[in-house]
């Protein structure tokens, strides 16, 4: 038998920062996924864990650092902690840290006044990710940032036609329908940089500004454009990979109730879905070597 | 043995409408439930199903008036189905009808301009819930809205202490605490009207102003006075339940690593968690009948 | 202003009980909520916190009782709690309290031999559950047992035709259907006893027998003869009531492909569903009082 | 701009199977999710969807072929529609076919008779899966089965002490703990063959047996140890991949209250917890190519 590859850690440390600039307070909430792996053979194989960092120590280094170093872009965060698990010890040659990042607005006062200044509402839907990977013995890098549950519809601009077809084949084609889908994006970046925020905000938009301005021959077609469009306005990103499920709305027959159903009422499907994957890369995109593990 | 209350129908119909204004598209995303009672125990004793509309027929009602009368506040929508399926079978005797209501906004154009019309992403956790009672023979109706999923957080301004204390207290008190709550409220129309979103609008920013203008000696204070803030608020509302888990965040004791924690580090906990609940009445509210089954 | 019914307590604490007989263990692996009410009102309307045991000190209480007293049935585990909250704090009234109960079953040793006394996995899907009422100044107890999650499945034996038509009515009628639904159920205890494993027992296979052996006209019929055969075999239970979703398994039609499908290959859906609710009454059933709450 | 990897499919067919042989029914019940990827270059650069077949007929598909083939093992039948999505379309290159199966008992007749032979009740906890690779060009075949959800706990017979420590190092030493874990377990098969069902019962086996029966000093040891064991007892197999959360159960401290705790009250905590992933290989075992994508 051989050990194959393998890796362990803290999944799922939930840390709240809280920052003060007098009355005015910050926040961060963060989900934070630890994944070390290099010397730990033995640990499986004889159940010797002199190479085994306990998942206890790094949920507290988490934490411990987040009071040290704060959480400015949770990028930064992850390469912080990759960088310490490595660096401070010979057993660990690679380490993976995923953070998600949820999102909270001021509560406004009233009258449009500036509120408390420590009072929030969590706001949006989607996730902000990153998942940083560092190798010591290469000393190399990755990070990838993206995005979950970005649900967007277009009501008209979307058709579906010219498709392949066989002998289970029953859909219409069409030329007008709703199209719906929840994004799941990931985007791997050229290298480390200082600008987080600023390019998540701008992948964001162009992701936006691509579904709604493309007008769909398919859901693929669509993928395609919000891919490119992010890597034209994010120069600092090589990679970007899309999950985006079809989020079905079938317009209701409404004939037996002698009614016509011009593209109003909508039944918003469960399952199944179609699942359209794709990813789309700049042309000099240097290798990705385990950024995406 | 003796049949006891009952009741059928058809629960979460997913269903979509969209407006058009000419290139301007709006979008109502709502989950319908129906369950209808009445003279229904031949169905139970004896598998007579004479007086049993079928729950598809209930769910084809559900588009069918999405289709004729669109769905203005998801209040109205629920009250023209509860009064349809009463007042058209004699069999049917009282109708609860359930809304929930997913929030969209409009997708901007690029520098600011207006977008295409008819492209939408999914905003804001909450949930828009309402639950409309109807009976036939005294024609009454009931109409509660409410919200879920406002998940709210002061850093600061919340104290817990002079509790009552038994021989399995060790919580210590404390002078400032991160408060953090995800509200679900309900509340009670004295009568029906047309004025449901502004209401809801109203009755929503109370909440939040109550909630982040308390400074809490507990959260049950702070549930209070946000019930007390919505009726002061909306005239139109006589009562109101609140449903508020205390979200514990827990401050992480970091001096084995030889660092303080001035209220900036926190460990946002799962389970178990605190769990408070209450009503709060206008002083002239009428009785609540059947409003809250 | 007028505080309303309110109540309070710490909800989901997972207590796990290991009971040790030699090298044979046992386990009992529990969910357990509590929720006090009584003189609350100066900690709602001044933060006044004197008559509040914390939530805290209640989950302190949960793992206390669990050390002190075991878990032996949840029923008697959930009346201890409700008995200590409500006689050691005079300003607690009613104590409800609820319990999950997660199954387990040892893992056999190879060749059908007894394992090793301390290992187990989770078995079956469906939850135990109880909620018990405590209140103190009329002494009064109410025992409410029940299960989550039973999901049941005829693929013949059942039927549905001769229900109500009107205008939105589209389907037909069928003699032979798939019958599925996931059973909530919750029944009541005429008194205390000690039987409570053994009423549980055959309470749950009351209600699969009654599934099985009923050729059903309607899902609520079934619901029905479930209900009764539960007060049937279990005279010490009063009262049941079930919720059981129509879990619709749709016939595909497969003509477009030239196959047949004589009740052979379905789609099962996910929402809408239909949702039959009722309860089943002993004709001498005393009053519930408040075991419903 | 580059497209790179990509597929599309159907997700998550909900198709149940009902098998008769006189009164005595059989049933299968699955999830199937279909992933195709090939000539796809053209719509999404052009939206040009001539190589692209529908995934509703793809889902369409999936009911015919339960219909004509039946589902014997979900791996043959995942074999089966991989192979025809490839083989009948050019523009199709590779196909990933994706089964999760639930399982169902029969409910047994009262007093230990036979049942109806149509009636059956949802079993077990965990869900049996495989996912199959057709890759035209080469007719490579590949065949990972597995399972999730099996959850399994150790009362004792678990220490782990002699690990690294660091600063952020505060945990215990401990010769006696509880181990559980929730087992997502995948293996891949040498080649085809004709016995996934016992292949499958003897793989499950030997799990349950290897976490029984190891005295674990680690969760990575027991790891390693029930991959092995599978790889043992199980010739067909190659390689097994496994991750196993370590959920932690935390000794409540008891002290406070006056009372031990002799290994017998614990805390069942979600968040955070501990991730052991890791990969058996036999030593002969051919290349995965891309048997994990």
């Amino acid at each position: 038998m051989l050990l194959g590859p393998n890796r362990y850690g803290k999944a799922e440390t939930r840390v709240v920062r809280i920052t003060r600039d007098g009355d005015l307070h910050g926040i961060k909430d963060c989900n934070v996924g630890v994944a070390l792996s290099g010397d730990m053979a033995a640990a499986h194989l004889a159940g010797d864990n002199a190479a085994v960092l306990p998942t206890d120590s790094q949920k507290n280094t988490v934490f411990a650092f987040a009071r040290k170093y704060g959480i400015a872009e949770i990028e930064e965060f992850a390469l912080l902690l990759a960088r310490h698990f490595v660096d401070s010890r010979p057993s660990v040659h690679r380490a993976r840290v995923a953070v998600e990042e949820y999102f909270w607005d001021r509560i406004p006062g009233e009258d449009g006044t500036a509120g408390t200044g420590h009072s929030f509402v969590r706001s949006g839907r989607e996730t902000r990710t990153c998942v940083v990977h560092y190798d010591g013995p290469s000393r190399r890098v990755t990070v990838v940032s993206g995005l979950t549950g970005l649900t967007v519809l277009n009501s008209t601009g979307s058709e579906f036609h010219g498709f392949a077809e066989d002998e289970f084949t029953t859909l219409a084609p069409t030329r007008d329908r709703v199209l719906a889908t929840e994004v799941r994006a990931a985007w791997r970046h050229r290298a480390e940089h200082d600008g987080y925020a600023a390019s998540y905000a701008r992948a964001r938009r162009a992701l936006l500004a691509a579904f709604a301005g493309t007008h769909s021959l398919s859901l693929q077609q669509t993928l395609y454009a919000m891919g490119c469009r992010v890597l034209e306005e994010c120069g600092e990103i090589c990679e970007i990979r899309l999950s985006m499920p079809n989020k079905h709305h079938f317009t209701v027959d409404l004939a037996p109730f002698g009614l016509d159903n011009p593209q109003e009422v909508f039944f918003a499907a469960d399952r199944p879905y179609g699942l359209i994957e794709g990813a789309v890369l700049a042309e000099d995109a240097p290798d990705a070597g385990f950024a995406w593990e």
